[in-house]
């Protein structure tokens, strides 16, 4: 087959400057034939665990044998490692600082390194832009064909970000908000949700073990920034322009939104406020 | 011939979250050769009519066999169709919310379907992401040479918009901004203007039937936000910087600029505000 | 060989129209098979200084053959001459505005020519919008295999930026903010910096001619709006969070950075503010 290879870029380099332009052309200088998509590069600066999360939501829409470079990356120059994991959906390209625990968890993990091997990162690299000098040329050559295992040894350990909050109690759930989208969309930890006929499946998506939980659209008590909205809504456009509501993300989260209007704005709304959601008598 | 299908992309999505990258991971998932390109992703969030606009500005300028993925949609998850219009000059992938009434008076329009064959969405698709979901799938197909009868039933009726205000007395236009672009450029629905010699020719864009005027350029005086500018300049760098100067924009509309600074923000203007040319003596 | 054509777009236009996106159509329309790349398109408008700046940082990391589409343009429509200059390391194509003129220095330039071929252009050019009707089709039949030579005659004199502030005294440096990216860093005209062991050489990159310097970076004594920085350190991490430093920017320039914050914003930086290094006793 002769399929172009694939890289999908995360990066909170926003696009105000050249150094996301610049990784491009190092991958292209490494792997000419590399098909480049931009997944958002307007993380907010070095908010890795808001990285983690938009990963999350978004690796299973592309193709299994994605390269994902995920540069977000406070610690740039430090000690913390470069790595690469090689899964059963994707390659991931990332500082070894939390950003690929969300998505991980998710898959089949094969193998995963330290970019440790100078063959594979450009000459000198520099100590304060590691995406240009050592995360794209290990994406571009991971992507011209190199085996994961010449880029370095193995990872001895993966660092991994506390989830976000998520308390299932009787006729309680307690999360927060850990996304604010374009249209002011506020997105919570109270996932992953499902419909079911008129009920919603609650299957907890981040920290392990909990169990199920089957509750009536209808009987959900959302309390965010002071305000109580009462039952889920399919989609926005159930309600009249301007109203609060309550609905189900595209991503399965428990999501607050207005209909053409923003949420984030009518509450006040932060990364990391608390939402609380009752139901039962 | 061996091209490469090429999808352009037109939405309300912004560039802060990975929705762009996902509908792209999706379209790449189903039709892996496809070139993909933005048109904005910036279009005010449920602005239909100025995602009309933009697309009719811009669909002459890509190759005739381009797929248009239009997606500004504040009804998605309600009854509005999912749609796509086959046309001698591209395929327009879009909600039936009016969004490709500009274009496509301007197109002989070959096929048109809604989009209701669940084997070309994703499995399951949600009630707010439609563009991820079944807009995305759609585009993609269609890229992929599925024939776009394929995708669902004819569609019985597009749903059209209110063509912008252009209304032509004797010695008088009024007309209404619909655009302000980054440069703090205000351009209006007066349009479309072609030079000829010191004279412009308006031959009405919107709105069918009137016919074309001649004025001599030398003789328009533009009202707008309470200023009044006489005479329309060939570009903005023949007048001195800061001076507040009428030209014709790049799409053929009129258009209101500031040379090296922003009109919109001299003239306090917003979309719909009114402009009025007057002419003669 | 079976190489896609690659075109590196360098814009003031910002993303909020479709303005990159038909420059894009336009591209794609003549050499269908061109890959396309943003370098960015958020230089603050008509700021060709800044854009000449960028440019310089980024051009290494592209592949030799790679066009480079540069359109900073405020004298769109006037006498300003649309180039292109092909060099042993890129084909440029941009306004004669000084846009090159911090690149150009860097690379053998082999040809340099007027875009004056009416046949490599869009038929009947706005007089607004050379980016879509004169650059973007020249660049496109350039990278379709156009020999330069065929889109014009010889360009007589290349227009020249003055170079940044940088002077160099005994025990002392001049220079100015030259750059302030995304994060908030104050990017300076003190360059080119590069690290031997504990000293840093200075290699004067702008303005010619001034040999090299050696100063132990723990020597350096930055001054920059109202504050001293003592040392040049690595890495922004080697800091505590919420520190102005010092450091070597990925560009090899002089570079004021907080970790984890926005030196712009703890300094109240613009473009064009002086910075002044001591050194010594």
């Amino acid at each position: 087959m002769n399929t172009q290879p694939l890289i999908a870029l995360l990066t909170d380099f926003g696009l105000a400057d050249a150094y996301v332009g610049t990784m491009k052309g190092v991958i292209l200088s490494i792997c000419r034939s590399a098909h480049l998509v931009d997944l958002t590069h307007s993380i907010r600066p070095q908010n890795v665990r808001q990285a983690a999360y938009v990963l999350m939501t978004a690796f299973r829409h592309f193709p299994p044998d994605t390269v994902f470079l995920v540069v977000v990356d406070p610690g740039v120059g430090t000690e913390r490692q470069p790595i690469a994991v090689e899964t059963a959906h994707g390659v991931y390209v990332a500082p070894n600082n939390g950003v690929l625990s969300y998505v991980l968890p998710h898959l089949e993990v094969r193998r995963a390194v330290v970019l440790a091997e100078p063959r594979y990162q450009l000459p000198g690299p520099s100590m304060t832009f590691h995406g240009r000098d050592i995360f794209a040329p290990a994406a571009a050559h991971l992507a011209a064909g190199v085996p994961i295992t010449a880029l370095g040894p193995t990872l001895p350990e993966l660092v991994k970000l506390d989830p976000p909050r998520l308390a299932i109690g009787s006729g309680a759930i307690e999360g927060e908000i850990i996304h604010i989208d374009h249209f002011g969309n506020v997105i919570t930890s109270i996932g992953h949700l499902a419909w079911e006929g008129d009920d919603l499946i609650l299957t907890p998506q981040f920290g392990a073990g909990s169990e199920s939980v089957r509750v009536a659209a209808g009987d959900f008590r959302v309390s965010i920034g002071g305000r109580t909205i009462s039952g889920v809504q399919p989609t926005y456009g159930r309600t009249a322009p301007g109203t609060l509501l309550a609905l189900v993300g595209s991503a399965g989260q428990l999501e607050v939104g207005v209909n053409q209007g923003s949420a984030a704005d009518t509450l006040g709304a932060s990364l990391g406020d608390p939402v609380r959601v009752s139901f039962g008598e």
